[in-house]
């Protein structure tokens, strides 16, 4: 009696498992793992657990569907690092000096006699407006083909002054960790950067895994123009959008045409950005990375030049987003460690 | 030893059938069938067929990766019928005549006077610079979300003066076929169109399955602000792109970032976007809707005030665009048929 109960259990069992087998995904596979191994136990990463797990539930009350599942982030000092100056800031200053030679009188205008000096505070007494020229100056005159080409050399070569790597080794771990884990779960995923936005879409797929339709930054003016090698646009000197500030939640509705669920961003820069996300009816969740760690990365926030955290640090408790300190939230900042 | 071959074979046949029925697609699922039963037998059906056969067969030398496969597609008279007038004009004309109690200089202004007194011909003369008047009085001074209701309700509630239909309804069938095809081909579909991207929107996704975020369209300029209710984004009554023309491929570079392997137009607003997406390396594929049928919906090209194909049917032989007959290539026009 009980050797065929054993048979017949054995049977049985042996039956569900050809089933499991063929028909279902394994234990193995269905057990993800930690998502974020290079987040430390904490508020930071298990309120990101918490918020995905809320809002991908279906029937839960706070479920958002698939298509509603909107998530940007900032890339400057959200996704990659921004000092000791923003890495397109680099870009222009190395374009200046290689076009030096074509603009002799460079050399007595400022701020590009300031860049070709090597003077730093010159150029930062030169301000947002002398940004812009040096900008303006590198940025435009030529196709968007050749300026993807341009900057897409140029990322490839250039070398970040402290870590001597290229810049896109310089993107956060666990800010990728992050991007993949919201992906796997449904949400789209997209950058909204102050930077312009010709300037990172031709590595963010690559990088990031975001495609350059999912980019949304600063933007000149283009014309179409047919030339001798047929179509093109002609990048002009002509500010078109600086999704930066106020305009990050202008170029969302641009681009995006929905209200992101989640923000992620981690200066002033972003403070709108963040309002935009979260001050709406539904779950929603907003981060700031705060930079906290002088010895892996940089410490900085309310004074600095790049990427300063004050408005939105002091925000940050009453409006519910969580801060992360890189210090303490994060096992590891980027992948070669 | 018949009997036990029999018994063998069959034995076989029903293990086969069962592990087909467990792990492979059965022979149904991957027969497709036609994926475009609404388009007549023809060359410009064929060339459908065979672009997308050539660009995804991968090793093949006109392969496209799926990342890179953008189509566009014009909106107005290329997805959805845009005679007596465009739809947003009828949106324009009702707003106006909605708006009107509020503004009772409109009786002796012009445009608006010739709105209020349906008078076509005056309308007609106030040209491009009197819509654009019509649609900044009746599109700008609200939030991005109040804008979207008012939208979507329109659509919802307006009827098409000869179909007597919602205008949703008048979407072209063998288009719906060809969107859905290319997707399940793997390409990206986005809408391109001179229309107001704000307008589209909220119906797209519904209609087309194309999502707020692969919407493409003409942009005022908008302003965040945090009122009472908290941020909100008010439209302002300055143009920002007019996405038509050579405006076209402008936006697709802002949106996209990509260039389009496929393009579909219907007028002379579209000939840029199509030398944009076809005069590039690689296999790539232009069609332009040509409106021949008076009697299942409207005959017009190069004379029509709206939707005027005059340079683009010249062009198309020349360039290699696929001019389709509506008459002659559609089986059916409209689902409702």
């Amino acid at each position: 009696m009980i050797g065929r109960l054993v048979d017949r259990r054995a049977a049985l069992t042996g039956l569900l498992a050809s089933a499991a087998a063929l028909s279902l995904p394994s234990r193995s596979a269905r057990a993800q793992g930690d998502p974020l191994p290079s987040w430390n136990e904490g508020r930071a990463k298990q309120s990101i657990l918490d918020f995905v797990a809320a809002v991908t539930k279906e029937g839960a009350p706070d479920f958002v569907p698939a298509p509603e599942r909107i998530a940007t982030f900032d890339n400057d000092g959200t996704l990659w690092c921004e000092q000791p100056m923003y890495v397109q800031l680099g870009f222009a200053l190395d374009r200046v000096k290689a076009l030096a030679p074509k603009h002799p009188e460079w050399k007595q205008k400022q701020p590009f006699k300031a860049v070709l000096d090597n003077d730093i505070a010159a150029l930062a007494k030169a301000g947002e407006k002398g940004l812009l020229e040096l900008v303006m100056a590198t940025h435009a005159g030529m196709t968007t083909a050749e300026f993807a080409q341009i900057a897409g050399d140029w990322i490839k070569s250039a070398r970040h002054p402290k870590f001597g790597r290229p810049y896109t080794d310089l993107v956060y771990q666990p800010m990728l960790e992050l991007l993949a884990y919201l992906r796997a779960n449904g949400f789209k995923t997209f950058i909204v950067s102050g930077g312009g936005i010709e300037f990172m879409r031709p590595w963010t797929e690559r990088v990031y895994g975001i495609p350059p339709e999912q980019v949304v930054g600063s933007t000149i003016k283009t014309q179409f123009k047919v030339d001798k090698d047929g179509p093109v646009l002609i990048r002009l000197p002509t500010i078109d959008l600086v999704d930066d500030g106020p305009g990050k939640p202008v170029g969302i509705n641009s681009h995006i045409g929905r209200r992101p669920v989640a923000a992620f961003g981690n200066s002033d820069g972003d403070f709108q950005m963040l309002q935009w996300a979260t001050q709406s009816p539904g779950k929603r969740f907003g981060l700031i990375v705060h930079h906290t760690d002088a010895e892996r990365e940089y410490a900085y926030d309310r004074k600095s030049t790049f990427g300063k955290l004050d408005k939105a640090l002091d925000a940050a408790s009453s409006k519910g987003w969580i801060v992360v300190s890189m210090k303490d939230d994060w096992k590891r900042i980027f992948r070669f460690e």
